[in-house]
């Protein structure tokens, strides 16, 4: 997805959040904000929004030399979800059809973001997510694919965000393999956040080698660009996987609620919305 | 009023937005959204947001060669506002205490912004600021210099709020000038939007030379200078007014609408709040 000139304020607002988030003085939240206004003008053609972020959070780490702004949000949001985990449990054994609860509660998962607005109840989320119409229904698509390959690759994308989507990868048949970054990046998840979620005792655990709030397959490590390349079945959670995946010929389906009425646009669904989308060039 | 960091968002978006209230190409938008980084940039040590404000609807012009790209939206707050009037006198006489009801009116009409929020219902708010609190209230203070002046030099803010202001100058006892801005700039109050709110019947009608959404007193005409030194009173309407006049020494009040957080924190109120404010320098 391209940058849109909307997307230019929020980038700005964010790289302030980023700046107080990671502690930074007066002086360095001036520095910071003077070179995002840098970044914005000169712009490379095509530059997804991901690919701003992942400038702007390098810049902060490089001024506050906070590594990891986002450290103790990101444990506590693990922590706040794994405290929902029996409940998420009891809403799935409800279920008359479990793969679609499972995809449910991943999707409300993805509310945990502390990209475009951090406010939220996560158990009333839970609860709006498990009842409401999909704005873009591509499940019976992707029911279909998921009965018949063997293995799934699974981008995830925030940290405590990753418990939900543990729970649907217990759901699934095939085996998995979870896909975090390659480094903290804004409260993306790393390695340390799937295993703090549990993940690694029911998937396989890799990081795409790239520090990047999405997936820029030019930045990821061979080994990943290999398993991207050949996976049958790619289900990438979250606006970041969207917005830098959206026009990639692979199998993948977008797992995602629509937090910014500019990838909403794009996506073709409201803010709020939820969204089983199977990419474009999926086969 | 200085400008703080979190402005800087916010311009960059009423950038945007008065681009296309221009009827900008979308060439003309990204241009006018470099250009407004650029102003970012090389921001001037104390400029004020309504400083800036000046700069970017400046360039806006330019750009788009479109003199008053908020022409219609003005004729049709005043049209609204209008509408209202024997509303707004029904309230007025109903009230036991006729001045306070009209400045709770005048402060209604604050609403009408198309800087921070143009979604609003006139009405709800009339009868919100009817009732509430004030979060600020220097009342007391103005009530006893309003009967002690001959004369009282009004700031007018938005076009559609001069209905408002009408209502209050027609409850003042002293002569009152009416000051608009020198020229057309955002949805700010002009001669013309004064006059088709009536305002030139009960008031002299000025203007400060400037077409500036607030009042810089070195880029207004020696005119309004002169009357603005002289003043015994002076009421200042809206955001842009405090936001250029709060360290001005002058026997100031502060008539407004809080609807942005940091001028909140400036003023020292919440946003949704109304305020009379005693200029700190006010004598």
């Amino acid at each position: 997805m391209q940058t849109y000139l909307d997307c230019y304020p929020c980038v700005l607002r964010q790289a302030l959040e980023a700046a107080r988030m990671a502690g930074a003085t007066p002086g360095q939240e001036h520095e910071i904000v003077l070179a995002t206004l840098e970044i914005l003008k000169s712009l490379p053609e095509g530059a997804t929004p991901p690919a701003i972020g992942t400038e702007v959070h390098q810049i902060v780490r490089e001024i506050t030399g906070n590594q990891d702004p986002y450290l103790l949000v990101k444990r506590e949001s693990t922590e706040k979800a794994l405290a929902l985990l029996p409940d998420l449990y009891a809403l799935l054994d409800q279920a008359d059809d479990r793969l679609e609860a499972a995809i449910r509660l991943s999707i409300a998962g993805n509310i945990i973001d502390f990209g475009p607005n951090p406010e939220y109840d996560l158990w009333q989320v839970v609860k709006r997510v498990s009842r409401q119409a999909f704005a873009i229904n591509d499940l019976p698509v992707l029911r279909k694919r998921l009965a018949e390959v063997e293995s799934v690759l699974f981008l995830g994308d925030n940290a405590g965000e990753t418990v939900f989507d543990r729970v649907l990868i217990e759901t699934l048949e095939g085996d998995v393999t979870y896909v975090v970054r390659g480094g903290p990046v804004l409260n993306d998840a790393t390695r340390e956040d799937a295993e703090a979620a549990g993940i690694d005792q029911v998937a396989e655990v890799i990081d795409n080698g790239a520090r990047v709030p999405g997936t820029i397959l030019s930045k990821c490590n061979p080994e990943f660009q290999a398993r991207f390349r050949d996976a049958d079945l790619i289900l990438a959670k979250g606006m970041g996987n969207y917005e830098t995946l959206s026009t990639v010929d692979a199998p993948i389906f977008f797992l995602l609620q629509v937090k910014c009425p500019i990838i909403g646009l794009d996506v073709g669904a409201k803010v709020q919305s939820i969204v089983v989308k199977k990419g474009n060039y999926a086969h």
